[in-house]
């Protein structure tokens, strides 16, 4: 990592601080920069909705830029996938470092692909502003999936808000599922509130763990535990099966000590190896029973609706993010007040009054 | 776990998503509910500066509510004790789990106190509506130093907003030193995303590791190693001590590896043993170092400024949030809306441009 960078990352990974737009040269057009094919709302929604895969990654990268401009038509091309995006299945996968999670995923990947099932993956990665390189090496990672041609693999951009991560995620599934994907995979790369912003986004959650990492270790994960619709002990192979045949075990008496789910819902705990392709068709067989026992119960499409919620709270703190940081006269005085904060002549709380005053008399 | 508790978590631990304003008694007056004797903002002001404890919790929990009329109040009572609040210095402390960090900050704190240092104990964690407890039993966990005249503990509020908690803690630290604490220590319980935060609101991180927890899982911390300016192995007494030092110089090898720090510091790996009192005077003696050569170099007061423009956006999207959520055709729509997306009646994006037409019409 060079200065320049450290120093950076300290600053500026702020949690709800919008970061400056990043400029897509994708749907740029017309200002001197890279130029590519300029499509209206109805060509992307037309060409999302036939499957188009160029069309379907510009209309993500769309969805990513923070323009102003931006903003509304990607909402736009949104709101008209939304009545046909209601046919998958969203499943949340995270695992303690280790576990194995891109191999898993490859493997994962092409079982489902292999039953007919099209396959979207996106990464969520709120620390990778700091951990560069994580997510670079996505499709390189999971080499036979991403050329797979049922499946999808889009990693997020090093966005630096989590929540401006996660809340381009949410729509980018929506746009995976008008694209015909019916079954969504979103990984999580960080450890902590990720998951949480994940779980409230998918309708499964899978947590990958990993035998012998120590009880101590794993402690941390009570709350995600808690989340997890199944647990997988994965590299469940050659002499490492009894021990994760061992943990398995401990861990299904460990979930016991827990309130049954709302779901009504048991967690159960597999073991399987991606590498040997053990337990992996398994794994699948519990989601399917997963989908059909909430299906059933109607807890599916609550859970859905509660989602439609969030869904709604973070379109507005986008928007007022997206409407403050854009207004003009909020452009033009924010560096002016750095400079001043800068060197010292002015306080925070000073400072971020005269931007609101700006912004109030819009 | 309840049921209720757990279908709350899931859907309501959202980033970026204003909470609905917890009411707190103790600032509420002449609405029936308890009591408490209200001040005057230069009451606040006089009683924080003085240093009275009372007067300075109450002062906290002002600026941990989220009502309109608080708000303003807060704002007020932080600029006005601005000026008084640059004596001080921010610890930052963080560690992997089971790396005792209670114990530590126990043995630490009392250390400083010892030398005479007025020390205020702040705790970040995003994870708390998930893992409750973990910060309810901050005062019994650290129990000589809570009942230590010299010594402050304030746990951050179970808020549902990661950036809400850090974004009060950021106020919590100046009414604190504003009240005469010379060393504010922040500790971070979650993993991930908190540290960045943490480290954006104070001078000097501190990453408490564990000897043989294993690369891997301790993996994921490299870009928290990065932010660190002191990384130090606990529990190093008993047979453990060889380990942590083997610990310690594997760390010091793979710390080599980074480029240097903007600040030209370059991060000490230490060992020692809260339990025992093993090293905890050498490590404050670099801590003593740290602040030498940042104050001398003047990138102490150049980090300072960098992150009074955070805290300048940090309270911008405050501001906003609390605008938006607390406005009264918002507050009164809002539940409409959301039963509305129960019954499926209404999209996510339509409900939203609701929300926001009403607000834009204030």
């Amino acid at each position: 990592m060079d200065k320049k960078k450290e120093y950076k990352s300290a600053l500026q990974v702020q949690e709800g601080i919008p970061q400056p737009p990043s400029i897509n040269p994708d749907v740029l057009n017309g200002t001197g920069r890279k130029r590519r094919k300029k499509y209206s709302v109805d060509e992307y929604v037309t060409g999302v909705l036939s499957g188009n895969m160029t069309i379907l990654s510009q209309a993500i990268t769309l969805v990513e830029s923070s323009l102003p401009e931006h903003y509304v038509i990607a909402q736009t091309i949104i709101e008209k996938c939304l009545p046909h995006s209601r046919k998958s299945i969203r499943i949340g996968i995270t695992g303690v470092p280790g576990a194995g999670k891109s191999t898993f995923i490859e493997t994962f990947g092409l079982h489902l692909t292999g039953t007919g099932r099209k396959l979207a993956v996106l990464t969520v990665d709120p620390s990778s502003e700091l951990t560069k390189g994580s997510i670079l090496g996505d499709k390189t990672r999971m080499e036979q999936l991403s050329t797979h041609p049922g499946a999808f693999i889009r990693p997020s951009p090093a966005a630096g808000t989590l929540g401006g991560v996660a809340r381009k995620t949410r729509e980018t599934i929506i746009l995976c599922e008008s694209a015909g994907f019916d079954t969504i995979l979103v990984e999580t790369v960080g450890v902590g509130q990720s998951e949480t912003e994940v779980r409230s986004m998918v309708d499964f959650f899978l947590l990958l763990m990993l035998a012998g990492a120590g009880d101590e270790l794993q402690g941390i994960k009570r709350g995600i535990m808690e989340m997890a619709d199944l647990v997988a002990i994965t590299k469940a192979d050659g002499p490492n099966k009894l021990f994760a045949e061992r943990e398995r075990v401990s861990f299904e008496n460990a979930l016991h000590l827990f309130s049954p789910k709302l779901s009504g819902w048991k967690t159960p705990v597999l073991t399987c190896s991606a590498l040997k392709n053990i337990g992996i068709s398994e794994l699948w067989e519990i989601i399917g029973e997963y989908f059909k026992f909430t299906m059933d119960s109607g807890y599916f499409e609550k859970l859905r609706k509660q989602q439609a919620i969030i869904r709604m709270h973070s379109t507005i703190v986008d928007y007022l993010h997206n409407s403050f940081y854009n207004h003009k006269d909020v452009r033009l005085l924010k560096p002016k007040l750095e400079q001043q904060l800068n060197e010292g002549s002015i306080t925070s709380y000073k400072a971020a009054l005269h931007l609101l005053d700006k912004y109030s008399k819009r």
